[in-house]
């Protein structure tokens, strides 16, 4: 039995993350869950799954969350980034699942690391912003890191047995998002909702946005080579509509390791909650009959530049990963308010890149320090 | 260094393998060669590698080359199959790589099994015919087998780190041969010459003919059985024509492992060699700009019923799967010659196989009378 501390609950993934416990009830317990302030969600989750605690966030919703729970329910209720730091450490918990969107992870997963938890890794921005910083304690603290997305779960599970040295490079799939084969021209004066519309996973607005624009990718490169310690050099992204190969990696004897299936985000989720061990699913078996046809094709990076500033961010290494993804951040917020245009993103990314101060092994202060700037500089600049 | 002896170093497998240890001189080093009776190429072959032994089978050829080496090269030379025997069990020996055609490979590797020695197994057969008895004594003398088909191989690099219980099913790909997509009535009168076209991989001949009846598959389906040790119905076939997924994985999480790359024999044949290990190699890399559009589609078992019987002969079990491999044999043999049409290979094996008497547990030496009587059952036949 593994006792699992979920942060974000209430989102796309902790809810999957909930699918996936619900069936293996068996495997897997329940000790803690979280959410920024959704409390009638994580209301109906507490009856639900009984955990022991419940964090929120926004300290006014914990308030009336207490209030809420029936009075035959044991539970904590605890709230703030406090909250979320307390029940990422707990000595009872075996997993924490990080699936809260944005830099509100780095603090509480760092925490968790620093107790030797498992981590299994939701939120991209935890190595985005501060990958050095992280996988250096984890590996002082002896703490796991399992991939949730997708693509990285995929070459986590591709990567099983081999050795990590003979890898020649990682080939990261993309659906292409919603915009995919579009010009430029087409794409100026896309609205958010255009951009949710995404072809193959249901997923959150943010990573939605991120998809449509590619940066989704460029953020996974971003990660991958800190998941896996390789130069972004050796990190391709080749687009795949189908979505059914999740990623692939390559060996130095030309040997390439897919992972495929349906695209289920709960498969990766449960691939990181069971490891080492498969256990078993009524997830949709993959059906060569109906996937008959997976194509593959170039990235275009002059249609979608996000892709291309998170590869340079990579390649003048520092803090600028961290810049780009605030400011990302930030502006994947004013699209999706209507406040901002499609290339805006891009445009002041690459405003925020040329205006950084960029810091060689940063600090976890430093790293929040650079988090506030660049979204200072993002709100002064639009 | 690793020390090799090839069976069969003359044919397709065997020169790829000298091909391979030409790159690897530091990692592979050649101990002993062998061939039926090529002994001009095995000459060339003892001039560049240098092995201490070489076994022909045909006694008088044996007795040719022994004229043939110059007087500066000190090497022993077997015939029979006592010498194929000899060079496969030598003390020195670490793999025994068996590429040669046929039942012929049984007995000298059931000789290295019983030494435990590593098989790098491109012989088909011994499985097929033999996969019960070869995977009880590779148990007993602790010797492991290794695959070198390219699916087998795939299926097996798939397995890396994975635990066998937690397999689903085994999804072997299939080019579908030079006939896919052809019906019944087109092929009736197919020649030797059309179906010798393989449209990926360049082969000998006698696989070239089983990929044009889907043969090569069933035997294949029967080969994966044993090395894998699964049940017949969790055994796919899926058509794949370009021949880049070279077979996968279903985990009971509904995950699926796949092994792709370039159609070059000599990556599977590296990979038995190296095996745990990886090591570079120069062969080409897949460009999925190139390979841009991967298909699926279902085998199509009455236009080619060769696949169906090798299924069915999984499900009687016994010694049928021995039977239908040495008829198989003997009916591409005459197929090569032009004395039966493309259709009596599966007519005299469904024949073969109706009055044949199966045993449950057979010895090497019921083995061998089988095919004797296999053998005998069709010439009187035709």
């Amino acid at each position: 039995m593994k006792n699992i501390s979920i942060l974000g609950s209430t989102g796309s993934v902790g809810k999957q993350t909930l699918d996936v416990v619900r069936e293996h009830r068996d495997e897997f317990k329940i000790i803690a869950i979280s959410a920024n302030s959704n409390i009638n969600l994580l209301l109906d989750q507490i009856k639900e799954f009984r955990p022991k605690y419940v964090a929120v966030f926004d300290k006014n919703s914990a308030n009336k969350l207490k209030g809420m729970i029936p009075s035959d329910i044991n539970i904590e209720v605890l709230a703030g980034m406090e909250g979320l730091e307390i029940i990422s450490s707990l000595d009872e918990v075996d997993i924490l699942l990080t699936a809260v969107v944005g830099m509100i992870g780095l603090i509480p997963t760092l925490a968790a690391i620093r107790k030797g938890k498992t981590i299994a890794l939701a939120n991209k921005e935890t190595l985005v912003t501060a990958g050095k910083l992280v996988m250096k304690e984890a590996k002082i603290y002896g703490s796991k890191i399992i991939p949730v997305d997708s693509e990285h779960s995929a070459i986590f599970q591709c990567l099983n047995g081999e050795n990590n040295r003979k890898l020649e490079k990682l080939i990261l799939t993309a659906s292409g998002g919603p915009f995919r084969g579009k010009k430029k021209e087409e794409l100026l004066n896309m609205t958010q909702r255009e951009a949710l519309k995404h072809p193959n996973w249901s997923m959150g607005k943010k990573i939605s946005i991120d998809s449509s624009t590619l940066m989704n990718k460029g953020l996974e490169v971003i990660e991958a080579k800190w998941l896996f310690d390789v130069d972004y050099k050796d990190i391709d992204v080749v687009i795949h509509p189908q979505s059914i190969v999740h990623s692939m990696v390559q060996f130095i004897d030309s040997s390439i390791i897919a992972q495929m299936g349906c695209p289920d985000m709960r498969l990766p989720i449960q691939y990181a909650l069971s490891f080492p061990n498969r256990i078993d699913s009524s997830f949709e078996r993959l059906d060569f009959s109906k996937f008959s046809t997976l194509t593959f094709e170039k990235p275009d990076l002059e249609t979608f530049p996000c892709l291309k500033l998170a590869y340079e961010c990579l390649k003048m290494g520092g803090t600028y990963s961290a810049a780009l993804n605030s400011a990302n951040e930030v502006l994947v917020n004013e699209f999706l308010n209507d406040t901002i245009k499609f290339y805006d993103i891009p445009y002041y990314i690459e405003k925020t890149l040329e205006a950084h101060n960029s810091i060689d092994n940063p600090t976890l202060e430093e790293i929040l320090d650079i988090d506030r700037w660049a979204r200072e500089f993002i709100k002064k600049s639009i």
